[in-house]
């Protein structure tokens, strides 16, 4: 069903080990959240299932209803913490979709009105922004 | 935590329903999915539980794990269906994400390489391409 195996040396497979940082905004037994350092927008947020797969296509559907109520807590949580008035949630299968890390993860973006997203450019943001805005997350989470 | 009530008289509502017609690829207890009637590229579904709620921000998350498995589901239907390359999950929250059904609703679109996705324009499909795209995804779901 998938187009490849899993790669346990995919960049977010290294920071569930810890092997490089994040700016991690959420955690539990099965779900990690962090900053997307190339964000469409402020407060992009990427939640992660620990359990390894490529991509939706092959994940393990026991993870499912937690994975979705992490991606809601966070959305929740990114909505107050930018005062945003909506939020966008997508999830790329593929480079064909734009997927570019392949372990399976969902992309939570505040949304504004009127304001686009920003493309997907690989220009990284400044660390201190990302600090700030990863703080204003957990804050939101813990309220 | 949502921005207006549940409006019992929107689209998906009545499709739910059956009040109005749908082209119907998939249906259990919980979930429906149907063709995007204006879709942002071949084999563009929509996975739509029963449950009522605005949006992934008021809904209920015991929904959640049956809801992403009918969308696994059909991704996996629609990229065989249509010989893609990939395949687009997109959830929108509020009119700033592009929201404009106010029931829960996730975007399944097949992808192929090299070829955007369609801006999400407001113009119909012909009836016979959904007919025919809504029984390709049927077939794929069977087997």
């Amino acid at each position: 069903m998938t187009e490849a195996a899993y790669d346990t040396d995919n960049i977010f497979a290294k920071i569930l080990r810890g092997e490089i940082p994040s700016h991690r905004v959420y955690e539990d037994d099965a779900v990690i959240a962090f900053m997307d350092v190339m964000p469409q927008g402020p407060g992009h947020t990427l939640v992660v299932p620990k359990a390894p797969s490529r991509n939706l296509l092959d994940a393990d559907p026991s993870i499912f209803g937690h994975l979705l109520s992490a991606v809601q807590k966070v959305a929740l949580a990114v909505k107050k913490a930018f005062g945003a008035d909506g939020v966008t949630v997508m999830q790329f299968n593929e480079p064909a979709s734009g997927q570019t890390v392949y372990h399976l993860h969902v992309h939570v973006i505040p949304r504004f009105d009127g304001i686009p997203l920003k493309p997907h450019t690989g220009e990284m943001e400044k660390p201190e922004i990302l600090v700030g805005n990863a703080e204003k997350i957990r804050t939101a989470l813990k309220n």
